[in-house]
């Protein structure tokens, strides 16, 4: 079995107002979607965040790709990271990749690898993987502040309806009763069992009164998570956190820095997880180092595949850690590799984050996957388990092209709603 | 697929009279053999350390491993956990196996469930865990003192050369120059271009002058590495360590411990390996803490699998640490199953260790492997790529049952020799 063509596409999927500490979401989410197929007939799928720099760089990896086995993801990690890593002794490029190119590029093409391998022997991803230890993975509802629609071409959905939930997705959300809303909302329509408040946008207080909202709401059997995305100072970290001692199932990068959640996780009694300062196997050293967190969001795209997010799993289990798994907007090919990886890691015991039901479209025949009971079952259907909706891709390749964004940048989108706004990595 | 019939097979193998600082090996080497066969007519072979416990525990372990799919590897470490693990909710047993126990039962039966996986998928075992970064794998010779003799039941073999290499294989090796001509024999059959000299059974000045005498007949070229096996103090270490700086690839094990090992290599300009003060993951923090060694040697059979040590090698890697490969006496499928796994391994920078040039028999159709230019290449058959000759395991069973060992002890075989003597934990 020999990769014989590999197609590298950018799609844009409609993407709702969300708030968050960076900015606002476009109206359009980037990600690239790579297909491989073999000279004998089958083809495999990789999704991962879009846009115009790791398009190029896939489209720079086909030469490496093109002719290999897809079982023989360890000689192509190699070649890659001679072609274009800092040091590679056959560096084809003027510059090198940076580490998260390199772990996307190759996410990309070993899912892809991996449906590959899973159609050819008859397999679910996840049994090679080591097979599931759990047949229904649970996800959690991802609530965010935000303004009112829900993103695309004409800022709303024809037809919410289409998308699983009620045109309540479309609505503003933008104080502690539009976020229970919201979260009534998204429960009732997927059964998610767990919350998590992407946080970072309003001062603390309103944050904190937002989680109690919503622990009122939901009493203390559903977990709460916030995510600050790291724009607290310690101190403000420290006194939010203290009030939410008890109320949170954990506390995701209030702060930024290995050091500074370290200093956070000291002083509060909450686990603390992150998705920020401990994101490459690069960080781990210092992670172990000054005890920078108690969970550790794991990323098959960011990781560098599920190969590597297994071995993340063990070295979780091995120093510590608790073990969650991080989203951005994506669609069905990053959801079900999200599914396989998740219900073949033995320490993930957290429902997983997914941002997938604030997206309308899909690239998979039959449309979106459907979540029961906040989760999704896992495939036991060859490979993946899903199939290429060509007519669709390219629907969404064509919104690429004419949606004019080739990267993402939430402050440009935040400054268009508020003139003169600016990041700042610690805001409160 | 699934598991039908699992059988446990405890077999004994000559092994020569080969002095370390546990004593003196006795004429048998055992070993432990499992077969697992499936509904559809496979059958996948693993090989462990052997003698009478670990054989009880396989055997109980047959409950829990039949009717599985041997794709399910990650279901079968939490049932066997459950059923046999320290505080597992369903033990099956008064007594708890301890976590060497677990590794080399799980070890024992994930070989044989990648040579199953193997042959149902058609594809050699060392695609499974991502494919070869190397076509060879290259293994050094392990030079031991010894005392004139091959092992087995009459104490030499009737015919030297048919396991390869000649007569002086059974020639005393008591002093720096029976050594060197050791190595000199064991370089011409099999062509190892690397020297690993088992020590800790000498007085350390004796040691280090055959290292020296080796550096001398093989020149500065030839790699060569010490184990006194964590006999020496550390100012014993630290002394002859400096005397081999610029001599030594290594220094495997001088001193007993992470603490004492981590003196060690403050203070001596070599580095430190060990396969004794880090040998599970539940070790690994301390080893960081620490900084206990450069080198870890990885074991499948200590590590618990092909898997486990795929995530050991990341953990290296992640960590700053090289990484090699320990051996006990073995037999083919433990050989077949580490040239895999060598094979897959991108950080694997050192020749693996193995005895198996000192062992005599096999339980491989067509009789021992066959090491070119001190290498083996890696199979591309199907599974391990090797088959079961039941003969010679019929053989080699009734060898352990007529041996009358269960366990080894190295320490009341060399008190034959040499009455009175005890095992120190530190004797220089």
């Amino acid at each position: 079995m020999r990769i014989n063509e590999m197609h590298v596409t950018p799609i844009a999927i409609s993407d709702p107002p969300l708030l968050n500490a960076a900015g606002l979401h476009a109206p359009f989410a980037l990600r690239t979607i790579v297909e491989l197929t073999t000279n004998d007939g089958l083809y495999g799928l990789g999704e991962v965040p879009g846009g115009a720099e790791v398009t190029t760089a896939l489209e720079a990896a086909r030469a490496i790709v093109i002719g290999r086995d897809p079982f023989h993801l360890n000689a192509l990690a190699r070649a890659l990271d001679e072609a274009f890593g800092p040091s590679g002794p056959g560096r084809v490029h003027g510059a090198a990749w940076n580490r998260r190119q390199m772990a996307l590029v190759f996410s990309a093409v070993e899912v892809a690898c991996f449906d590959l391998m899973g159609k050819a022997t008859g397999r679910p991803v996840v049994d090679l993987l080591g097979g599931a230890v759990r047949e229904r993975v649970p996800f959690a509802a991802y609530l965010f502040f935000k303004h009112a629609g829900a993103g695309g071409a004409l800022g709303f959905d024809a037809d919410p309806a289409a998308v699983g939930w009620p045109a309540s997705r479309q609505a503003a959300a933008l104080d502690p009763d539009g976020v229970v809303a919201q979260a009534q909302a998204m429960s009732l329509a997927f059964g998610f069992q767990s919350l998590k408040l992407k946080g970072g946008v309003f001062a603390p207080e309103i944050e904190a009164r937002t989680i109690l909202a919503l622990r009122e709401a939901f009493g203390p059997e559903t977990p709460l998570r916030i995510d600050p995305n790291a724009v607290w100072s310690v101190e403000t970290a420290i006194r939010w956190g203290r009030e939410l001692e008890g109320v949170l199932e954990y506390y995701e990068d209030p702060v930024r820095g290995q050091d500074n959640m370290a200093a956070v996780r000291a002083a509060v009694k909450i686990p603390l997880a992150t998705n920020m300062c401990t994101t490459s196997f690069a960080d781990l050293p210092g992670s172990v180092r000054v005890g920078a967190e108690d969970i550790i969001l794991s990323d098959h795209h960011a990781w560098g595949g599920l190969r590597s997010s297994m071995e993340l799993g063990r070295i979780c289990r091995t120093f510590g850690r608790g073990l969650s798994m991080h989203s951005n907007s994506h669609v069905g090919i990053s959801l079900a590799a999200m599914t396989h990886l998740a219900a073949a890691m033995p320490n993930l015991t957290y429902a997983c984050d997914t941002h997938y039901p604030w997206q309308s479209e899909d690239v998979i025949v039959g449309g979106k996957l459907r979540f029961e009971d906040g989760a999704l079952p896992v495939s036991r259907e060859p490979g993946l388990g899903i199939e290429l909706d060509r007519a669709a891709l390219a629907a969404l390749h064509a919104n690429y092209k004419a949606c004019g964004l080739a990267r993402r940048d939430d402050e440009a989108e935040m400054q268009k709603v508020q003139p003169g706004w600016r990041f700042q990595p610690t805001r409160w």
